[in-house]
């Protein structure tokens, strides 16, 4: 018997238990169901229009779809695996209360673009509430960046001390990165918000669809041109995961910092209790579990592009089954993202900063060796000339164990006659940070025309 | 209160629900929990024999973890987010249950090396059975080797017709691949049965302890000689998600092929109806859902292994919250394995050749062109020479329309007069085949010489 | 002796051999140099007009510079290990020209910002260039889509014949996905084409630059707002790589296609013997060797992309040595996909079609088994219900051995009473295909429709 | 003409000048080329043993491969891209030289099975240089172990101080990884060294070929036992390619480490100037490039495995050109490898601890809480009470800015009146290192005994 069964009328046997759990995507699938009854509304709205559906129909399917969402919410809606999918879920549920209109639901379409319409319609909402929490995160960063515009850290590069930075200006650097993450978001979301529905199987539908109307129904932007190429590619979701991957990527290299500043060799930063585990075994540990994680999930994220890459590559056109395996690296590369971005925003709001400890780290490296460098430039020695002077007095400070600005004048006089006693004020920490006074750079000023900057641009 | 908590003293709020949830791992590492009490009840005698543990505190935990099982068993084990991980949970259960004993159980072990040890353990678990997955997938196609040996297909290059092999020499390739993967989950295996127990946070444990002991208890064939790299390290279950990854690959091979041969133009195969699945729109398909799946999935297991290798990237030594990721790529991947190969061995047993497809194949591409030239350089001519004496008359052959061995003697004759017409014998896809008779060659009695070898192996 | 390096004045001994082949990229980045000195020549311009630079430096910079470029278009550029890497060779070489004005060149900026500056110059002309090829191949797309679009061939879901398509149809899906490639291109550009010049090492300079104006020099739409940002992040370069990645995964599918339909048992297509190889030991191979590279090569690019991810994660801010790393997989990415996409409008002009073996195609799968049952709901049928009607008549006409449009009325009757003899029009595949008129369908008619669209598009 | 080509008596038309670039390996597989005569030397005995070649053939191949031989060492030998790869090359080269006999050479095999056999002839060299190389590494580590076993440093957990640890013990952990890596490049080279040849195209030969003979004469320990497996199956190559990213990985650890060890607030080693590289801009900049490259080559291998795995999913059997495609990122692994191991071990010798540092670093951060706790169980209190006793005390040391070792006795007795003054012989660094005296564990005397058992090991 046909029964619980789409299309057994051509089959032998039944599908084995084993096989039905094996393709069965009704476990993960089912978070679609809102989006599938949105498009199936604007589907029966068409038909209507078309005059494939009739007024009564249409009226019976949105009573009964109303009621199925209800039934959703309320946690009673019961999800057969025999039934395989969201989509042969809801259209039977439906058929069982409304009889023959429910049948008729189908006309025109196929699970193939039915499967394509629901995922896009779910991403692009995904994307939207994404954007949401990435300009909360960079609205914690600006307030932090314009708290401590004034506080220097030392700059590295290969984790050595460079230049001195400002605190400000290192948060900033992040809402740079979101920034370009969010622009990626949208870039993606444009090709995301293109709407597959008439493609049907593979070929488009012998019905007189209106499919301009179904996509006006639905708020997309356009329509997928070609039925092929709409049933079978997963492009904007890999273009989704990639983008994805590059913000986890970018929260990986902050949490790397935020755990490297919560060493307390380094002391720069304290994380709020709320956001650190213990030890079972150590009683003094206070550990970064949640950058930590971060970083770990960074890994998580690209896993699922690496997966949606093989999975499409060298498919034939059009629909393989292979794509339902689309669905679950999807769905936990949004939540992932999701709960990331949640708890980074909460977590950077409780970071404070210890800015002693910074100063001294300042301190420890030389890191106003390029003033000295950049002073007898200045004074007319060319900028190659300079760097191996300085080179030179940095060798001498290293050995004696002190800063440069410890060193007294006839010691820096010994390296060149250039050097003249206002060289102490170049070589203090707030000297360095105020002189790289242009767009881009690290003066205090510079960090908070950029705080406004971008609260203009986040109020939007 | 620190009522719920395992290292409250020494922090000033409680972590916030977001973060228990973000970092709590009881959701999937309860899968563990049989593993883990395995783990305890060793340690726990071990410590006993060391004298750490009374014979009443042993016997106490013995108890405890007794009932612990049984209330997993019946599903009636509640397991709490505040208390993070499998570990806490049974920790807290069991001191619920015996009191102070219960408190005891941790002395001289850490969750570090504790969570080690359980994911070796349950993964060595998981290899047997998985090997045991591996042989019988291997039986099945030795099966179909033996009983189509003499069953003529094209062998392809580039999918171009190549030469005529025998199709249980096909299969048989795959219970090569499969061997090699056989192997390497042995090999795997090695290295998981080490015992990071005793190891503690990092750095060893003051207490008396007799690591042997406890590795005899648990069937370790290694101990692990460095505490930091007990804890901190991943690399078997790397090593094991690559192995899996060849496998998935070596299937997806498999499966690409059943797609091929079961599309229409092949027509090579059919596979039993019960897994197969059919259209929602499409009345008349049969698709071959499980193989497509399988070659889905394989990107999968790939995904896993990118994750679980960047997520040890870089990572100092020794525990990193990171490392709470590997589990859910680890648990994925092993169920990944298990299923397909479940299903894979029952699918091989649903396969039916179509032989006169086949056959009809291989005289569609002129595969017996190798054996004409061989025959050219059996009667004196260098291979080179023969090689370009068969490249024309193939070509003619071509332009005509027709098979080499549909061409006349005299055609044949104009490329060469070493051709007699003995040729006609050679010309067979039977007479080619026949003719491979070495080890590893596609002659029907070298394919029935592997099956016996591999009955052989496969027995032992 | 200092006299190779350029920071010696600090270092006790000079660098092994080992490690200067190891860290060197000389032999690499050589092929920035072109792009090296155009930056070099607008930093200068800047510089003088910032009065940090003399006109007679200038003068002498842009002599020098011009004479380099002889040099390596001569091919009469040394290049030297010694100096490391491009910007230094250049610089070396400047110097030992035209004297202490090359000394002065470097002021104001740092190798750190001088090479994410010349990558995004190069980027971004072969973003252009890359974009241009794109529209080559889909130019050569459409020319086949118009000229295919009456050929009828099946459209295939899960490899199984599904309903019938237009060749035309087909070759427009890829049109469409090419389309989205260079959407995705174009929008990477936008982020690739910001100025990191100006932010020195990691923090600014000291100088009075004007970023503006080297911006404007060299055609960069924005400058990039933090110099910390500006040195480290290499993501416009991993946006790239995946949009790449997605464009080698279309011409995979693309690909796969080709080598299908050129098998023997579809034959649906041939490609010029130029395109093809030969076998060794086969005489009478043929093989599809260009698109089974394409195929192959879409590993690498994404290989690539995993490692540009790998490298970045969990870096500290700012620039760190594994960045040197992003160059070589840029490289060849940009090669493979310039390589791959002339190659492959070439040889698209290449292919032939056998429109007669795709018409038996269609007519081996019951390729109008839907039109069957779209022409029963017409009659007034529910969907669900004509389906199962047309599942009976496929497994009745399977078991017979004929199609659809081979059953004798009466016995298309026996099924349903709602058919009439009119059903034969639409059982044919040429009736199908017409029935799919709107927009995106496979009708010819719609399928010149598109032609022209993206005639249009094109032409731009 | 076919002058140049091995198959063109079947082509209409020569092979695109594009195409040849596309397709050719000549410029990377002819490093294969002693590999490739060492096949055809072995291969022409046998057939020459098997009474295919006469003796006199057998001596001209012999006399003409080692003239060959010279060439290609004198760098005289001319590599043609029309004849497209290394074994067309070495083949055309030896027929110029030796006539006729040459052309016989390729009687009873195909390039199919001869690069197979090539590329397992030399990776099975490569692995074993590398295992040499392992080797050293794990030698310089040993003996940097021995020397420092009573040095004291903090053991990091989340990157907090956790416990004392000796730095020896620390050294020894990547002792062990390696060790892992060794033995899978072991289990590895068992699977690499059974030999291809002898299954031709893919179907073996009509040839009376003497597998074993050959496998004898090249060193393999077993023959391929399926001709189609044989030619088609790269995953030995794949194994080793995970095999080198797991020894990555384990060198990306220790990287990470060496670069925050070297960095100034660390301060707890120092890499000898050789190794390391200054700043275009920072004259008092000392970074450690060698382990930042290694960090991101790490992700460079990782990136190949990606490739050839996806390079493999999905083929169909036998062979396929995709598999060209192995050759580069096979090579590239093994060059970064053998690169990167000698590097790494020449660098390690040039590592000089600071001890003062690291113990100040223990200092800071209550490493000795869990010996508090420990103490506190072994006058009887549980160990999950202790652990929150400690935890209150060390909540009160932060709060007073000091260590517990500093607490006065009552203080300490405020928390639990089991302590006593013994306890300031337990809260030392070297108390809790000595304190920790079992296999695995980190006191000095277990250090020791580690260094011993690895010179033993290493010995053989």
């Amino acid at each position: 018997m046909s029964d619980n069964k789409t299309w057994s009328g051509r089959f032998n046997e039944p599908v084995s238990e084993l096989v039905k759990k094996y393709t069965g995507s009704i476990d993960f699938d089912k978070r679609l169901a809102k989006w599938d009854i949105q498009g199936s509304l604007a589907h029966a709205q068409m038909l209507q229009q078309a005059g494939v559906l009739s007024v009564e129909d249409l009226s019976a399917i949105r009573q009964g779809m109303a009621d199925i969402i209800s039934e959703i919410d309320a946690g009673r809606m019961i999800w057969s695996l025999d039934l395989e999918d969201v989509h042969m879920n809801i259209e039977r549920r439906l058929t069982d209360k409304i009889g023959d209109a429910g049948k008729r639901l189908h006309t025109g379409r196929s699970r193939n673009d039915q499967v394509a319409t629901d995922i896009r319609l779910w991403l692009r909402d995904q994307i939207s509430d994404i954007q949401v929490l990435i300009h909360d995160l960079q609205m914690a960063l600006v307030d932090l960046a314009e708290k401590n515009a004034d506080i220097v850290m030392p700059g590295f590069t290969h984790l050595q001390v460079a230049q001195p930075v400002s605190f400000g200006h290192h948060m900033l650097a992040y809402v740079e990165m979101l920034g370009r993450d969010d622009e990626r978001m949208a870039d993606c979301r444009k090709r995301v918000n293109r709407m597959p529905l008439g493609a049907a199987a593979l070929a488009g539908t012998t019905y007189p669809i209106k499919r301009e109307t179904t996509a006006e129904l639905l708020g997309f932007e356009q329509i997928c041109q070609n039925s092929l190429d709409a049933v079978s590619d997963r492009d904007f979701a890999i273009e989704f995961t990639a983008a994805a991957s590059l913000l986890m990527i970018h929260l990986s290299r902050l949490s790397e910092e935020l755990i490297l500043w919560m060493s307390p060799r380094f002391g720069f930063i304290d994380i709020a209790d709320r956001f650190c585990t213990g030890s079972s075994i150590m009683p003094q540990k206070k550990n970064p579990d949640v950058p930590e994680l971060v970083r770990g999930k960074s890994g998580r994220v690209i896993g699922h592009l690496t997966t949606l890459l093989m999975l499409m590559k060298s498919q034939p056109l059009a629909y393989n089954k292979d794509n339902q395996e689309d669905k679950e690296p999807l769905f936990d590369t949004v939540d992932t993202l999701i709960d990331t971005l949640r708890i980074y925003a909460d977590m950077m709001r409780g970071v404070s900063v210890k800015p002693e400890n910074m100063r001294a780290a300042v301190l420890q490296g030389f890191a106003t060796a390029t003033d000295l460098a950049d002073y007898l430039v200045k004074k007319g020695m060319p900028f190659r000339d300079s760097h191996e002077t300085v080179a030179l007095a940095v060798r001498h400070a290293d050995t004696e164990g002190v800063d440069l600005s410890d060193l007294p004048l006839e010691t820096l006089q010994s390296f060149s006659n250039l050097i003249d006693k206002d060289i102490y004020d170049v070589l203090t920490p707030e000297g360095s940070l105020n002189a790289r006074n242009h767009i881009g750079g690290t003066a205090p000023e510079q960090v908070q025309l950029q705080v406004k900057r971008w609260r203009g641009l986040l109020a939007d």
